[in-house]
């Protein structure tokens, strides 16, 4: 299909500078997070165009109704129209619509994404968009287990931590990227893909992985006859609370990052064995094996 | 030593029908929240006399500051005196207290602890506490990470399960224990010690080892030149937050459960075998089996 070009060269329009109309492709959780900040910040209030897409009409709808855009695009190619086009995907389909879109994309346009694994991501940028267009990887450190729409609350992106991941050296692509997420109210915070994906195996993809492992665990013997119902307490909830994502969401950010988190997993793993082992000594020797635990994780805060 | 009895036989002194005057040996944040409870339930506040008891002098006065208790007796011993004792301490220490001065507590006098492994515990009532001496084992599903009487939440209390475990047959010591725990606004739990020991190493145990878990592979990876500070986010704070509690006293009572704990961590990294080679394979097939595992969790609650 053809795409109509923006009619206002992006930085100059309504947008404010550097920022150009905004098309969010995916309006569930995240994308509709975005938009609500986007248009919701005091007297900028509506100062930016922002068109939602998502291949679910109803998810788009919601979306819609919740403020999170002016207005819905019936394709996803038409988001190729705006300054700013917002990739809020899980990675797979990130990569997809690179794939399919990214040739046709307009000189001049910045391709943004949240996907929360940045190697594959940034590469795709590389190797799938026309000449001229500008384009940074992107990953807000927010978010919760709700999944939707309706689950998005943009007060969280206040002062959180919105990741950068240069895509080539292009000065104007980061400035741009910058400028969006400071209007967003989150801090831009630049790194290459490599070291965001080695850090967030730790920080987040281990985490995810464990809540599942728990769940397991605790489901299985549930299921047996020793089980008592209603033991579960602050304690649990709290270390199962990401096994309410949605699961297919989860398992595409952990084949994404694959690499980082199999090596993170065989770290784990390790410390279980060693850990079996100490169990079987003293309270006292576990209880100096679990405090050196600790202070190795005071380092990641 | 010589010990006092209360003057007033339990059941019919001023801290009402089945409680008797209280004493806490522990005053940490498990023994404080207990006292707190105990002194402030509306009408009924100070109509129980709560003595608080604790090694370090110090944290019984900031018990007794935060008002957790009447007075601070200067010996443990001196808890014998009172018509309920309750043992508020790690489960190696309950066990030290059982062996040191049960065979010298009262007749009619009512034993409660407050561990979290309650095999061992139960056992160490039945043998040694004099013979007429009633006791129960107990744990409240309730605390956090805080360490000490500053971390004291007595109102965490109100409607939490409290699980009594059962000595010996004996309908008052049960009778008086529940009454107990309705007063400090808790539910009472019964169910045998071998049931609660097999649900809690999974529900509770396993959650903190794999606290310490991350924070050991997360803070590994973090001393290393690949690392970015500043992503960790709510995922991993809430993946993690166990972790913050003190490691000793988290190595006491996964040692007092050792075997179920051993149980439950083989089942994590048969589990983690299992995820290691799913994440090989599709995210479609990744996504299936963390949703199997969720669905599995499901049957927790």
């Amino acid at each position: 299909m053809r795409v109509t070009p923006s009619p206002q060269p992006a930085g100059t329009d309504r947008g404010g500078p550097g920022l150009g109309s905004v098309a969010i492709v995916g309006a569930g959780q995240v994308g509709t997070m975005l938009g609500l900040a986007l248009r919701g910040v005091g007297e900028d209030r509506g100062a930016c165009e922002v068109t939602l897409f998502d291949r679910n009409p109803s998810t788009a709808a919601v979306s819609l109704g919740r403020g999170a855009g002016d207005r819905v695009l019936a394709t996803a190619a038409e988001a190729l129209g705006a300054g700013t086009i917002i990739l809020a995907l899980p990675v797979p389909d990130i990569l997809g619509y690179l794939a399919e879109y990214g040739g046709r994309a307009q000189p001049g346009s910045l391709f943004l994404d949240t996907g929360s694994a940045k190697a594959e991501v940034v590469q795709a940028m590389r190797d799938c968009l026309a000449p001229g267009v500008h384009a940074v990887g992107g990953h807000p450190m927010v978010g919760t287990e709700g999944v939707g729409p309706a689950a998005a609350h943009p007060e969280l992106l206040r002062d959180a931590a919105f990741v950068l991941t240069p895509v080539h050296d292009d000065a104007e692509a980061l400035t741009r990227a910058r400028a969006l997420v400071r209007r967003l109210g989150a801090r831009p915070l630049e790194m290459d893909a490599e070291r965001h994906d080695t850090t967030i195996a730790r920080t987040s993809h281990l985490p995810h992985v464990t809540a599942f492992a728990i769940a397991a665990a605790a489901g299985r013997a549930a299921s047996g006859p020793d089980f008592a119902p209603g033991l579960a307490s602050t304690g649990y909830r709290s270390a199962t609370r990401l096994a309410d994502s949605n699961p297919y969401m989860v398992a595409s950010f952990l084949s994404a990052n694959r690499t980082h988190v199999r090596t993170g997993v065989q770290e784990l793993r390790s410390w279980l064995t060693r850990f079996e082992a100490e169990l079987e000594t003293s309270p006292e020797q576990l209880g100096r094996f679990l405090a050196e635990a600790a202070s190795q994780g005071a380092k990641v805060a």
